[in-house]
């Protein structure tokens, strides 16, 4: 059976990591081979790139230089991690992939979508996953656990502010409405329990 | 008086280093003030990309990623220590800027010329200097200066095959063909003082 690729998207605080290793379990009871990464990193270079990305002020890098960085990031992540796992006929979750970039990113200064899509061509030739699972919390819940869960400091993308949060959320489900075929929108309200089985439904057709 | 930016560009080997310190002198002599900086490289952000470039295997990075990784670092570069000196009407002199992109990762094997423009463009702007310097040496000579110098060892780049120096050395001149007014192709052989002298004469206009 071949590999798949599933990115896991969506604004903080909505449960993507806990979600994937929730998800990542579940396929494996199936019987399928599941390698478990993240965006940005992944790979050793990606990771190191990773440092550079999150570390220091925020105004550390130009929107230009931030968005080079994260495309770089995510061609060594492509080339060395999850394009030879799907060679082995292993599925890939990645918490955060393209989307990402193009929702944090493309929008209000930013380098714009287009330009996030043109690096990911240049690095990655385009690739896109198979299945992109948008998680959702309805409104203000999300901007709400990501401030408790932050207690009012964390990394530079984690501590930006609140309005932010709903702007993310709004980015990503204009991205989602362009591709139909390769989203699928999953609210993450409720027991944990419940969104793994919503998640699950929404991958049934490439099981 | 305004600021200028000037590039010198070139094969390893071909004495830019030398004439880049030499060049700041004599410009200093006539009463400018003068910044020397380098590629990749040329800024704290920069300087770390430079590190994970130069750093590892050969095949550390996909093309891609390598070409995504130096417009980074020369966007940072450019925003950071560039474009702030000129603003403060110093010159600029780096040793190496875009073209070596174009010369080194836009030919065979690479992403393509048009490609590293572009990415100039995301980073930086597409902003480029007021006059490049290109060294060059009559055949042969450059590429075994380099290995004189390097001993057999040197980082990534110094240390690729001999036939690599002169299709760089072609590079560079088709690109120079085809900006003749940013352009200036100057000989590098003979003593450095003579060298020196045609470099001034080719700045001369900008004086």
């Amino acid at each position: 059976m071949a590999g798949r690729f599933i990115s896991l998207e969506g604004g903080e605080g909505v449960g993507k990591s806990t979600q994937l290793k929730r998800l990542a379990e579940a396929l494996r009871g199936r019987g399928l081979e599941v390698v478990e990464t993240r965006e940005p990193g992944g790979s050793p270079g990606a990771e190191a790139i990773r440092s550079l990305l999150l570390q220091g002020e925020e105004d550390r890098w130009t929107a230009g230089a931030e968005a080079l960085l994260f495309a770089a990031a995510r061609a060594d992540h492509v080339a060395k991690t999850i394009k030879p796992a799907l060679a082995d006929g292993k599925w890939v979750l990645s918490d955060r992939f393209l989307d990402s970039s193009i929702a944090y990113q493309g929008g209000a200064g930013g380098v714009g979508a287009s330009v996030i899509r043109q690096l990911h061509q240049v690095g990655s030739g385009g690739f896109l996953p198979d299945r992109t699972l948008l998680l959702e919390l309805p409104g203000r819940a999300a901007a709400d656990r990501a401030r408790e869960r932050d207690g009012g400091g964390g990394d530079r993308i984690g501590s930006r502010a609140e309005d932010y949060h709903s702007e993310v959320a709004s980015a990503f489900r204009l991205i989602a409405e362009e591709e139909p075929h390769r989203f699928r929108i999953v609210d993450a309200s409720g027991a944990a329990e419940q969104v793994t089985q919503r998640l699950l439904a929404a991958l049934e057709d490439l099981l």
